[in-house]
């Protein structure tokens, strides 16, 4: 980090550049504390309305919890027979998608010394009730047929710069791997 | 609906059953109605931590928006060198997935006339940051290798009507399928 009179500066982008080579660093000599386990917990509430928790994790070896506990609510709107508390759940797979591309943006620019001014997206999501509606003949899937990410981005670097930003933050991002290709998901039942 | 005096009741775990089979009815008889459009719009606020806000959506025909504008954070925690001010872009997907399959149960129990009495799920999401650290070889993906969801359901309903419940909120569940099969994302960039 400190080799030259020149070295990257401790803190870019709100991004703290020492502590991120320190952390790959670390991760390099020790593999294992790279596996990580994300969790929610959900509680149906009414109609089409349920509530998740989110707080431990665990991570770098141990158990571990976040600074404060999430509550996030999801519902279907009135237009389909909710009662629009919150989002939809597909509506949250969007966020996810771009906090994701976001943060990998950020991140990246940081080790990279260039220096952010702006970062925006718009995220689309086409999809076709049919599938889920069950009165498709098959051909219209369950899920978004396609979804669309538009980056709007500044800082002190040329164009192509900050495309080969958001070129690696995509080609590095979980969520982009996860909605592009296919993960395995199992659903087991307790009943009462 | 009411071709008998033990027609299905017009409300059963808050879910407008009449309403819902209308829906329905109104979509077979009109699928261009069935076609939606989502949408999020985030903004970096700095380092990790970015902000979405979700309100309109194009459906039924026409531009719609939610009853209330939801903002919501992302970050990485500490230990992923974040400040923590939210969950991490992965954990929105797990609360997606759950919510999603949650409403769906919902939606399924009442159409078949089971009243529930509780619903709720632990979600487990497992990842290996080797990937989007781009320590791998290229064996370790970047996002998660599993997936587990585990419902604990209760109603009045046997064992086997609860688990033919759960099992057809998975067959038709919009964020499984987007989780468990590739869709198409797009990434598009505007530089200022």
């Amino acid at each position: 980090m400190s080799n030259t009179a020149y070295a990257t500066p401790a803190s870019i982008n709100g991004v703290d550049v020492a502590t991120l080579f320190a952390t790959l660093d670390a991760v390099k000599g020790q593999n294992e504390i790279a596996k990580f386990q994300f969790r929610a917990e959900n509680t149906w509430q009414t109609g089409t309305h349920s509530r998740s928790r989110i707080h431990g994790f665990y991570g770098a070896g141990q158990e571990l919890t976040h600074t404060h506990e999430t509550v996030l609510d999801a519902d279907h709107p009135v237009v389909l027979t909710g009662a629009d508390h919150a989002p939809t759940p597909v509506e949250y797979l969007l966020h996810a998608l771009a906090a994701c591309l976001t943060a990998g943006i950020a991140n990246i620019a940081s080790a990279r010394g260039v220096k952010l001014t702006k970062v925006t997206s718009t995220v689309e999501g086409d999809i076709d009730l049919l599938g889920i509606l069950g009165l498709s003949d098959g051909s219209v899937r369950n899920g978004y047929q396609g979804i669309r990410v538009e980056f709007d981005i500044e800082g002190d670097a040329d164009d192509e710069t900050l495309r080969g930003i958001v070129e690696q933050s995509r080609r590095r991002s979980a969520v982009y791997d996860v909605l592009t290709n296919p993960t395995p998901v199992s659903v087991s039942v307790v009943t009462g």
